[in-house]
């Protein structure tokens, strides 16, 4: 894995990246008097808050799942999933309370997390983020901050709000997450996307895109500001490597540009796949917390020299849904404290129970979880149509570099000559993904029989509402579209298929319905 | 109560209040798709949800306090809070029990709670909101729509985001909550402070500003959106009755303005204060759910036949504090919900365990907590200081129109010659709030040996730090000023006492230590 230590840290001026901030924010008048705040044995009678007295609950408990609730090895096959549904039943689980008042201070209790609170996060879910982001993420530098969000998408339209001013554009992926970008959009902030390959955003597309930018015909000054998810992509489940990151991270430089860095999917790389029958090389032992995270794909923070990557980091993926995050941010001039509300969660103290290395062992285990579910729904598509894996075409696109798959429909080969073999017509590819939760498929509209006559786009969403009237609901293609210069080939659609949460059995009956609609829309006739 | 049933409700053209929203937002690629999400026996392969088996949770209770866990009586003395520290060992709870899944369709669990969900709020936590907006705030219309948000400021700071554009103005109260302020600052959208008195907001103060607003001298066009707390305000305690509210609703339906209304103190009228030796006409009964919502001031909505009231509704004040809050919006054109992140926490369970008449009793027993603590604060500030009560002096600021108490320093007045009394000097002076949680404390620095050689901010200042020196925190008047307008005369300065959070004995010591601290302040040779 790439270091920075070879380069030392360098501070860069980013008061012109904060327009918004620097402009009218003015000195706190409470400038001099906060060190009274919290000198103990002081009466505060200043604060609007509630007393603790107040609050409707006298404790609050969880039965939490130890962090080795999940196996570390991947499962081979259906019935390896059995122990799944008996984990639940089986009470593998420790119990917390928290009281209304701890009994020693330091402890947590409710008095302290449900009170209003520093709007930069409780400070244990900071103490916490920060043993995360030091130990796993290793920025090159001590000096940045660790802030509370409540999901990465609230922390990216604080940090874009404070980065960008109305008019101006952000650097995405040319397939991206659409609610980063319906959440700047009514500011007027709007995305420039940039071309990707298998590996996600390309370095050589970003620096030619700001070298030739020209602010007038494009309506907007050169952009400063990126939004990228570099691992188990959205929509198309590209995971960027350390040359690469190395190399966008430098053009960055070039040009000047902060990268936001949304990161939902770091603890779910799932490794290649393996067709299941050559499936013999899956990892057997468990690693320990170091072998584990130097597995993992390094973060955009290791190679930042210079303070101008802020990570989205993010609990919701992996232990439960709508619940916090942090954000870790290089530390600037501007006062990020006014935009925040206060959060901290109780959950974040099951995570801060089991210490990071419990953390870490819980992330293992879920990470086999994906692998396994990934395999699953792969195996089905195999299952379910003829799929033969060969080098990506030619055209750049975000298969570029990978081997891709191609789907034919599925026929009973000992009667199949080689001639008919040859004639067959390839309904959809995709790359297997090594992250994340998603497949990304590209439609072959053009062996439509209506190619030509509808264009793609209105034939990926007949295909989309021919399958959900059947029973199955895939993501729509078009809807990931950064801008409309994400121009599709006349002859491709896209559909994207999340592993993440189907029960199996649903997941293999949804491919069924798939492989039987598919085969109906490409020959009507039939 | 006046209420708006004499006029029909007539719609409002909104959009040029929503600049940024109807600007940049396009239709949703997914117009026409939704139909199908959620249709039973749909299998979803398109969200990126993660599986609830992988949450960490295999259950979550709490113990909740019962909603008669407060008495509604007023007690008279100290010693009438002994039976509040009984309460918390004496076990007067109710468990609750929320399980991975619910054991039939539609009861809550944490399959469905901690899952990502819809932006605008768990259906649970907007129902109740719904239900409380309805039956209590009585808005004139019932085309409304109810989204979460993570605590007022969260919301107030997503409403003006969408109502404003950078460089315009805010009107507020004169004195107002510094993170309101805060939130908006760096968007360079600006705070535009309105007269106020003993009511809060003046009607004719706004009037007058919005009549003659010149847009070149003022550097930004005329506001039309405004941040008040009419109930409990913050920092002052004014509450604003019926006739004030239909009058300045009146002026925004005559400038188009819109009206947020901040109200988190809602629930906490407690009444006028009496004197401890003449507090004998205490309510002695409780009140059913309507007697004490009647008793109630109305909110803004009530009055409000244009739908140009937005309602910020908390939980925090009356529950506990960092939880969620839900927004009252009349239904526009603009589309907030790619704004907001989904938000919905356990304890709105509890309060809908409760139902809505456990909520209101909850409510009622806890405004008794307050009568209680403003009451005390007030009589320690009686017993320390000689309190004088006369009407509001003749210039208008935030006292007139109300009784005011002027402190002056305490002496054996069986010794004290008339000719003693008439040249004693006043401390400070102060409106006994009738809801909320502060006293706001008009101090009288032009009887300082110093006045006139030191401005009156420096003056407050140096008494602040001196009381904090001591071992007691008011909150700094200065921090509340709108802007650099609200100057304050020459000779006052102010501080906000908080009744809230401090123990009894703690407000006691606290007031004591302030006579001291103040009477050597004002008279430091002695």
């Amino acid at each position: 894995m790439a270091t920075v230590s070879e380069k030392l840290p360098e501070s860069i001026d980013l008061s012109h990246h904060l327009s918004n901030v620097s402009k009218a924010r003015p000195l706190s008048p409470l400038k001099g008097l906060q060190k009274y705040w919290g000198r103990p044995g002081l009466i505060s009678l200043a604060g609007g808050l509630p007393s603790p007295d107040y609050f409707p609950f006298s404790s609050v408990g969880a039965d939490i799942l130890l962090p080795t609730s999940f196996p570390t090895q991947a499962g081979t096959s259906n019935g390896a999933f059995s122990w799944l549904w008996n984990l639940f039943s089986s009470g593998q689980t420790d119990s917390i309370s928290i009281p209304r008042y701890a009994s020693k201070p330091g402890d947590l209790d409710l008095a302290s997390i449900l009170q209003y609170n520093m709007s930069s996060g409780h400070p244990k879910l900071r103490e916490f983020a920060k043993e995360v982001t030091d130990k796993v993420f290793r920025p090159a530098y001590s000096d940045y901050a660790i802030l509370a969000h409540v999901g990465n998408t609230d922390g990216w339209m604080k940090a874009v709000l404070t980065l960008c001013n109305p008019g101006e554009g952000v650097l995405t992926d040319a397939w991206t997450y659409p609610s980063a970008l319906a959440c700047m959009k009514p500011y007027n902030i709007n995305p420039v996307a940039v071309a990707m390959d298998g590996e996600g955003m390309r370095a050589d597309a970003l620096r030619e895109l700001l070298l030739t930018w020209d602010a007038e015909s494009r309506g907007m000054p050169r952009p400063h500001v990126m939004y990228t998810i570099p691992v188990g992509q959205n929509p198309t489940g590209a995971t960027m490597g350390a040359a690469r990151k190395k190399e966008v991270y430098d053009v960055c430089v070039e040009f000047d540009v902060i990268i936001v860095e949304d990161d939902p999917y770091y603890f779910l790389q799932e490794g290649p796949y393996r067709p299941k029958d050559s499936r013999n090389s899956l990892r057997q032992h468990q690693l320990n917390a170091t072998q584990f995270v130097e597995e993992l794909v390094p973060s955009y923070l290791r190679f930042d020299y210079q303070g101008r990557v802020i990570r989205l980091e993010t609990f919701s993926k992996r232990l439960d849904a709508v619940w916090v995050g942090s954000l870790a941010i290089p530390c600037l001039q501007s006062d990020w404290k006014g935009k925040r509300k206060p959060r901290h969660k109780l959950h974040v103290d099951s995570a801060s129970k089991w210490g990071l290395d419990g953390y870490l062992r819980w992330l293992q285990g879920l990470q086999n979880q994906y692998i396994v579910r990934r395999d699953y729904l792969l195996d089905c598509l195999a299952d379910e149509f003829d799929l033969r894996m060969g080098p990506a075409p030619c055209d750049v696109d975000c298969f570029s570099g990978c081997d891709v798959y191609t789907a034919y429909p599925k026929s009973n080969r000992s009667i199949m000559s080689e001639k008919q073999r040859l004639t067959d017509e390839p309904l959809f590819s995709f790359v297997p993904p090594t992250s994340g939760m998603y497949v990304w498929l590209k439609l072959h509209l053009d062996r439509h029989p209506k190619h030509g006559m509808m264009n793609y786009n209105d034939l990926e969403l007949a295909l989309w509402k021919e399958l959900a009237e059947a029973g199955v609901l895939f993501g729509p293609g078009h809807m990931f579209a950064a801008d409309a210069t994400v121009q599709e080939p006349e002859d491709e659609g896209h559909f994207r298929i999340s592993f993440s949460n189907a029960e199996f059995d649903d997941l293999k009956k949804a491919i069924s319905i798939f492989s039987r609609v598919i085969a109906k829309f490409f020959r009507p006739s039939k």
